[in-house]
């Protein structure tokens, strides 16, 4: 079964579903958002490739930046860990130390949680964080003309991850530079400070927003697909490490490599010109959708790629894929 | 590791550990109760011995069953499910018709969730709940005098738990019985409609309260020990099926069984007498802990056991029991 199926399955049985589908929900009657994640070893990480104070801090990162793509300052996490018996108690308290690294770097508590054995690592964060004043979700009101913004970098976690899996990548890059890309991977940072600096500075009410943790491409398709949209991107505005073009697969890696934990957002020009340019990168126009389109990357010799159902369905990381 | 040590660990690794130890944490920012726990394949059940129905059910109940014992009524689940890919839309399917059950029963909303596949199933349920007028805790003013209450009845999930699991225990037992035994295992029912009883009939504005999901005794001596009492406690006031008694180590299943998923706690007299005695048994009384005997279990032939510090460690219930 695929992702879709199984959204496809759980709304037919649910009598209310209307809370499912986005990564991150708004519950009305506590006025917070909330969201969850599972991470099971040897499918989402594998112990040879990543350290236990990376592990928790990653495992927390992916739920805060689900909150930061709903302008939701995370508060609370609680984290269910399932552990096999021969773990040491060191990796125990190494993964609890990068799990208060990083609730202590975004002033969020741990607030419960449990702890089981298992045969895999399966780790669960359930993340909690307050409603602000602007409303971010994936389907807002989108003018042809606003700009699609992107805050950081893409494809260096997807460059992370081949390097960790293949000895042979090793020797393309210097010592620095399979650091950084190993780190991006293992270490991910959520765009909090981003988010805050959206909070601060825009005059917006709401604005069409999502993570880029699926991939850039994915993340593209979707808000243009919600919003009805075609949004025509610039590949060369995209922001990315230089070295990444070593890699003759860096333009795949770029668009749908995934675990950028990035925001992609939509903003009226207006507010893009109150945002520092250091921290957010306008990569294209909202176009009406005209031809079916949705998403065109355009390159600088003047070709372009389009993102159609197609193309995004061949494309799309999917953790259930058929092998 | 025992789940003491870990405990102990993540005390000392987070900076702020304050809204650890008990089954459910108090949400100060947002005045509301927050419980998660971990399910895991071959360690807390066995596709064996569950349908998916019943699984779906238990999953959200045990969580449902944590906030009651803080008085908190159910609003949202969060559930993190990670699948190996060899299961059937099927068994998706049931696991959440059982998921749509419970949460129509109790109106709990599914509030978002994440699936993913794995070896073995995983199941993460974050449940989040209201504060009510009246509060529960394990830790509480208790009075010589006061009298310790029960809902439901004990050792009849142990008994199921142990005829899924030895085919000869079978013969011991009528057809509806086995059903009755083996129903209270894989589909236990959260205390919730009793919690509301206590809600809307009691005076007192706390409350000394725990769930016996780690089995009665462990209930017993947590609030003893916690709140500085001994616990008196008349075993043949204890509820109980009687068909019980045909199992040689019943006393031992309704003391220290566990998932019974009843609720323990202490009340004032005029309190007690406000309660519906149909759903609520008394099983004992609060004397001053003297002699440190902490919970005396009194049988009809005037003998007892005394439950201390050594026999609770040689007794309870532990997940991470060192084979």
């Amino acid at each position: 079964m695929k992702e879709e199926q199984f959204l496809n399955t759980i709304s037919k049985v649910l009598d209310d579903s209307s809370l499912l589908g986005d990564d991150c929900a708004y519950l009305s009657d506590f006025n917070i958002y909330a969201t969850c994640d599972n991470l099971i070893e040897d499918v989402h990480f594998d112990l040879k490739t990543t350290d236990a104070i990376s592990l928790g801090y990653k495992s927390v990162a992916v739920n805060l930046s689900d909150l930061a793509s709903n302008l939701s300052t995370p508060k609370y996490i609680l984290l269910g860990l399932s552990l096999p018996n021969y773990l040491s108690e060191e990796f125990f308290k190494d993964f609890y130390t990068g799990v208060n690294n990083i609730c202590n770097k975004y002033n969020v508590k741990v607030a419960g949680g449990d702890i089981t054995s298992s045969s895999k690592i399966c780790i669960s964060v359930c993340a909690l964080g307050v409603k602000n004043k602007i409303i971010a979700s994936r389907k807002n009101k989108i003018n042809a003309g606003d700009f699609v913004c992107t805050t950081g970098e893409f494809g260096s976690s997807i460059l992370g991850f081949k390097i960790l899996n293949d000895a042979n990548l090793k020797n393309d890059y210097k010592n620095d530079e399979l650091d950084y890309f190993i780190k991006k991977h293992i270490k991910p940072e959520p765009r909090i400070y981003e988010m805050k600096q959206i909070l601060n500075n825009i005059d917006s009410e709401t604005i069409a927003m999502m993570d880029t943790s699926d991939g850039l491409g994915d993340a593209l398709y979707k808000l243009a697909i919600i919003n009805n949209v075609c949004l025509d991107v610039d590949f060369d505005k995209i922001p990315f490490h230089c070295s990444l073009k070593k890699n003759k697969n860096y333009k795949d890696y770029i668009l749908w490599g995934g675990e950028d934990y990035e925001l992609l957002f939509i903003i009226n020009k207006n507010d893009y010109y109150k945002l520092d340019k250091n921290l957010f990168h306008k990569i294209g126009v909202v176009k009406e959708n005209i031809n079916k389109h949705t998403v065109v990357i355009n390159y600088q010799n003047n070709s372009c790629d389009i993102i159609n159902d197609k193309i995004y369905k061949r494309k799309v990381f999917n953790h259930f894929e058929d092998k």
